[in-house]
């Protein structure tokens, strides 16, 4: 199931950074502003993290992202539900422990729709990928205070870990800086940001900086 | 989008009576075990409602009532979840007003895979059967424990104002026994029991009961 080749390529390319919504975070601006930046600061792929609005509210906010990121040439993933994910014909879906399994998902939506799959396990990740998943997301690499229930940081090492278990791209998330990135790229991943991009003062120059590290990576 | 004709009474037939899982009313029996009698007894219809377990840990309850209700000749929904109920093979998905939209459900889910929609509002159900719902679940008729956001009850009244502002089947919910059934066939309604068949002693002869109530209707 998994993509090989220049297909695994591309898409690895592309997953460089993904930038995470938040709505608190972007406060006292919209998401749909700061993902804007991030779209014209060339981000290549954004997710849709909402945990407190009800579906039919998200709905709209998922549809606007859909049609920005389409704009803009970016992929497109929405957390946690496939059915809202393919509603607004997004890219795909990122999909955690609690939520349908990759498998079940993998059922309702063939390819080319996306599957990610968060785990900082080899194994489980191993797993993932032979149900469907498309890439794996992989944290806390580092601390990180937006999402609680993170457990502990894997660090580089474990990050490491996972990129050797799956020929799938890997994504590292948690306390993902500028700073932090290029180590990152130098195991191999790409970059997923929340709090780095939507509590920016500068969203476009805090992508800007991650791309960076990518181009010298 | 509405069935008209045969397919339509067909469904209504099948919807006279929805049985709905709670697994607190269950204890200190399984779920499985309720709705196995339910089946027994002539069930018709069950709709998985599960609001406190996590979608992965709902998925085996899923797949094990799709079993039972096919092997008893019964039609599944699950509850608030189109991607859950895709998953599972059920027969259809019931949605409330802060789930994925009806005309958003039907995009990632077509026919013949059927759509409820809750709403005491005689427009608001002329809108859902627009978008693409096949039957409306209206209540709290009486009122009821079992659903806390359910509002004021709108009585044997309200709910004939729904039956008669749709085509497609109505089927009440809230406080719905046996001895009220009756009420709600005369009204051209089906019956949905929560706490009529979960909570009892003897499910089975709970679910002859309203059965007996819609032949006599």
């Amino acid at each position: 199931m998994t993509p090989s080749g220049p297909a695994r390529d591309e898409l690895a390319a592309r997953l460089r950074l993904i930038v995470i919504t938040d709505r608190d975070l972007a406060r006292p601006r919209e998401v749909t502003e700061v993902v804007g930046e991030a779209l014209r600061a060339g981000a290549p792929a954004i997710q849709l993290r909402e945990k407190t609005l009800p579906p039919r509210d998200t709905l709209p906010l998922a549809r606007r992202l859909r049609a920005d990121t389409r704009a803009a040439g970016a992929l497109f993933f929405v957390n946690d539900r496939p059915d809202l994910a393919l509603a607004v014909g997004a890219d795909g879906v990122h999909l955690g422990p609690d939520d349908l399994p990759v498998a079940a998902a993998r059922r309702i939506a063939p390819p080319p729709f996306l599957i990610g799959y968060s785990t900082d396990d080899p194994d489980a990740a191993r797993a993932a990928v032979a149900d469907g998943a498309h890439y794996i997301g992989c944290g806390a690499v580092f601390p990180t205070s937006t999402k609680s229930d993170a457990g502990r940081a894997v660090g580089l090492r474990g990050l490491a870990r996972v990129v050797a278990a799956v020929d799938a791209p890997v994504v590292a998330i948690g306390g993902i800086d500028a700073a932090r990135a290029p180590g990152v790229f130098r195991v191999g991943a790409g970059c997923a940001a929340v709090s780095a991009v939507m509590a920016a003062a500068d969203p476009g120059r805090a992508v800007h900086s991650i791309l960076r590290a990518a181009a010298e990576g």
